[in-house]
């Protein structure tokens, strides 16, 4: 089929996960396909019983890698991803096809006759909101309909965990009830998460589902904190170094690992065209900072940026298909003298370009005087605000200053005028800041931003680790995430030091997976201890396979473990190199269970009973010794 | 000098850390030096003055690295380390040398003329209390005391912030008086530790000096939640890996990168000689399992330990040095079957093989039934204490269960009786913990365990990513550092997989140098910020050097850079990698505060309130656009 080399081929990571299939849960509301990753185990053998065995269920997990990891599908990068929401969209009556995209600079750049060479040539005719109509989930949202993004995210959200925790039922109850169920409660539903319910959250603001009309391509994911805590992952190439098969493979690096979204932060030549690829062959949504691409216009001079010019593209981005917009409107003139004596002054890139707009010209910040005029844009597209924290704190000694909790307030207020236009919004945060002062910035959030979803860099708990910091702000991302924060965007090993290159954007995905993780588990998401429940009893059965399967990260897991004890036949041992054949604690706990199973003390429920009963009778003995 | 290849030689990490040398400061009331790194800093160059700058003044800091760092000092593997204590010791006249060791096992391994090439030959007269006399710094602290070690620590743990802070005034006050100056309070004291607080801490028991009388080449340090957190590294070599000079240079180097204490964890033949190898050569503590070499000298069989074999274990290394015992005695007869119904049963190695050992004799636990046996020996070399906990949860599922906190009550009720007998005790604790749950478990500790320091390994705050335990764990151990644990074992990248190796020791030592660093900060922990202001002040003011020497890992953050940015040029450049040289938000801020300074805006005071006024105007006016 594929007559020519295609772009990117050989350089976009097609391997599909160990021992994982691809299945797709079908809809009921809506003719959909749920794509989740399936991933089948072996069998228990029965300790001291040889060749007795009992199965284990597979166990089915959350999926960002995209159609990549389907074998079944075929991909070409300049063809793109199959725009799974395109009918979707058109069905719903309310967008009209362009015939000429509305950018000025789009345009300019789709004429540039020497462009041709980078150019992603099909489909580039843009879909906008017929006059009149707002095509915004939050929209569709507070007039009660329930989108067909709206089930497949009910559906993705529950990753089928009370049915497989049914099937258990029957097979395995030790770790059905004994565990699993004890942290669902009595009543365990079948299904945790409605259509409805994602309805309602959105509705409210509470959560937010990136879905650009013009980026069919992307699976339907929502960021809230009643949800599974997501993450994003940056990538961009720069002045200094990257290509665009390299950007491109990055996004799908990212999203295989685990990246909820991506944020394209480029800032090099031709990011016009870097971004048509990246949002052509994602299957994640896609969020960009449109005044770097503006300063770019106008050759890195913060004072020549003008309205119109930022609005061309605001538009040239969203007819792309970007899901949301960092937009850095609470940088306003009379909070920038707030900065002037911290220790790091402003880091965030955005923010000290609109405070030297704001001093140069003496003005307030064009992004706040024009918000509605921006607001008439996203609503066109559903493009989703992203309200950036221009004056976060890039340092702990800057953490919870005036600045920051000033500019918040205001993206409270802008977060207001947002819904007004029913577009939907999320809060950015920090940032530096130590651990005793994170919980203040989840309930300022919560409290100025109206329960908008809050989406934080790390934070950093401190600044004396560069070349770990990915690990510096994971304590800090997974405690917000814990008190509420919806999404956590990654910090790589490389923050503060350089350009993260593959590996880099691995340890940042996954560090952040962990993140996210461990506040799903803290928030007592339904279901989120399910696959640790049956990684740790993989683990404790000397499955080493599985154990490796159902890690975040396999090919680690199975690399680690080789290192010391490569032979295939040390994956099936009943020890490990940590303690050497005659000296493992789990073979040790088995004879111990061994033991009490020969003498009678392993029954279900006697077991409990009858040894604290012999127990407490020796201690009455045992007693004497001390008192 | 040599006249011959030492042992190890070549192999032993020297090299001194960047742009950084050892000083010693003096005592007061004995007469000691206490070892710290001091690092030098660069000039700031004043911004937009060419060839103008500002002197930064040095940074001190806290330093585990011992005299490897020092490359005026000459060692010598076969030698030792200078016993530092040694006078210490002898002078409180409450000591004897012995004339031969009195372990059975001891003096047989010295007696196999098979080992001499494999034995440290130099100072193996022990020293033991003379007969009735306790030698614990727990005896003399509430006897009122102020041991050298005591003072030696006071010195250490104030890192000499107060004194640079008052040097900075002159030279820098926005960093000293505006940052670092509001997290000590307004009353900064020259000192925040004395010796005499000290001494009060382990009066009480809520801290501990581990510090046995023949391991007088450690560095005194202490460990209680009124101090720094400290951080606990594991090596040791197995049936299956490595070799004497190898786990001799693992100490060295973990102790380079910021471990506070060891512990041998060796399983392996030849453990004895390993050991007293490790000892001679270590500036930290040193702890052991002693139930580990005990089932070896049973070939592995945990019913066949015995009481006698056991104290004889202890006596044998108590002799050698070791600073720290862990103990499973809290793993009791009737607790062991609460553990059956467990996803993974008992974790803990020594926790299995007491379990074991009760169930096949159906006896108590033989170290809880000999427990003022073993206080006995403790005292006479003060040997801590760190009372195990055996039954901690190996995953999620078993989190905060009946066996781990019905052990820990037995904990408690052992940390009486070690006090009863002056003897310092610490208290271990777990595991696999999610982040919700990880309070209740320092609570439970302070409370039944009447505030004896704790000592986590981590906790993990999941199951499902082997490979990166290291952080799944290092954000438990923030967490739990920060409610009040004193000391943080380590995890490494290879937990669950395999044994660490030199970078897995780097890895996991910097990961919770991170966690212990997040701790101090979130405490409050005066002085903890100094370091991070300083490195932060460096940054924002692009003195990379400065950046990457003030950093935990130098070598990281420079190789980091340099990956992107090789040339010695970029190093002085006014921007780095990740925004190129048109777009660094750094250098926006910095003419952002040009620009203010240039117009006036920028005097101390009247910054704040000029701009403020200027904005507040005209936000009167642009206040018409959003009501």
């Amino acid at each position: 089929m594929k007559t020519e080399k295609t772009p990117g081929e050989g350089v976009i990571t097609r391997v599909p996960f160990p021992a994982s299939k691809k299945i797709y849960v079908k809809g009921t509301l809506h003719n959909i396909e749920v794509a989740m990753r399936e991933i089948e185990l072996t069998d228990t053998r029965i300790y001291g019983k040889t060749g007795m065995t009992e199965s284990n269920a597979p166990v089915t997990v959350y999926d960002t890698s995209g159609p990549y990891t389907d074998p079944n599908i075929e991909i070409d990068v300049r063809k793109g991803l199959n725009p799974l929401r395109k009918s979707w969209i058109v069905n719903r009556g309310d967008v009209e096809q362009l015939d000429v995209i509305s950018s000025d600079y789009g345009l300019q750049r789709q004429l540039d006759k020497s462009l041709d060479a980078l150019r992603f040539t099909c489909n580039n005719k843009p879909f906008r909101a017929k006059k009149g109509q707002n095509v915004s989930q939050l929209h569709y949202a507070k007039k009660g309909i329930v989108t067909a993004e709206m089930e497949y995210i009910a559906i993705r959200e529950n990753q089928r965990i009370a049915e497989q925790i049914e099937q258990l039922d029957s097979k395995n109850r030790f770790l059905a009830h004994q565990h699993a169920g004890e942290s669902f409660g009595a009543n365990t539903p079948k299904t945790w998460i409605t259509p409805e319910f994602v309805r309602e959250e959105v509705a409210s603001g509470r959560a937010v589902i990136p879905s650009n009309i013009n980026h069919p391509e992307s699976e339907p994911m929502i960021i809230g904190r009643n949800f599974l805590v997501k993450i994003n992952a940056n990538i961009g190439n720069s002045a200094v170094t990257s290509s665009i098969e390299e950007e491109v493979e990055k996004a799908v690096w990212a999203c295989r690992w685990g990246a909820d979204t991506i944020m394209d932060l480029s800032t090099g030549k031709n990011i016009h065209e870097t971004r048509e690829w990246i949002i052509r062959n994602s299957p994640v949504p896609i969020g960009t900072v449109p005044i770097y691409q503006a300063l770019e216009k106008v050759n890195g001079k913060a004072e020549d940026l003008t309205w119109e010019l930022f609005r061309d593209t605001l538009i040239e981005q969203a007819e792309q298909g970007v899901d949301y917009f960092t937009i850095h409107a609470g940088v306003l003139l009379r909070y920038i003298p707030l900065t002037a004596k911290r220790v790091t002054g402003i880091v965030s890139r955005g923010g000290s370009i609109m405070a030297k707009w704001c001093l140069a010209h003496h003005k307030e910040n064009f992004l706040y005087t024009h918000f509605e005029e921006i607001c008439e844009i996203m609503k066109a597209y559903d493009v989703a605000f992203s309200l950036g924290d221009g004056l976060r704190p890039g340092s702990i000694a800057d953490a919870n200053d005036a600045a920051q909790f000033s500019e918040l307030e205001t993206l409270g207020e802008l977060t207001k005028i947002a819904w007004k236009h029913d577009v939907q919004t999320i809060i950015e945060g920090p940032g530096h800041v130590p651990m005793h002062m994170i919980k203040d910035n989840m309930e300022k959030q919560l409290k100025h931003c109206h329960e908008a979803p809050f989406y934080t860099l790390g934070p950093l708990t401190m600044d004396i680790a560069p070349g770990y910091d990915h690990i510096t702000s994971a304590i800090g991302a997974a405690m917000i995430g814990w008190f509420g924060t919806a999404m956590l965007c990654y910090v790589t090993p490389k923050e503060h030091l350089g350009l993260p290159n593959k590996k880099d954007v691995k340890d940042g995905v996954i560090t952040y997976k962990i993140a996210a993780h461990a506040a799903d588990l803290a928030k007592g998401h339904p279901g989120a201890q399910y696959r640790d429940n049956a990684l740790s009893k993989a683990r404790f059965e000397f499955r080493w396979e599985d154990q490796f399967n159902l890690a975040l990260d396999p090919d680690t897991a199975k690399e680690f473990h080789d290192e010391t004890l490569p032979a295939e036949g040390a994956k099936v041992a009943h020890f490990c190199s940590m303690c050497g054949p005659n000296f493992c604690s789990m073979k040790i706990t088995q004879d111990v269970r061994n033991y009490a199973e020969e003498n009678g003390l392993l029954e279900q429920d006697v077991l409990h009973e009858g040894m604290q009963k012999k127990a407490l009778e020796f201690a009455d003995k045992g007693s004497e010794i001390y008192l």
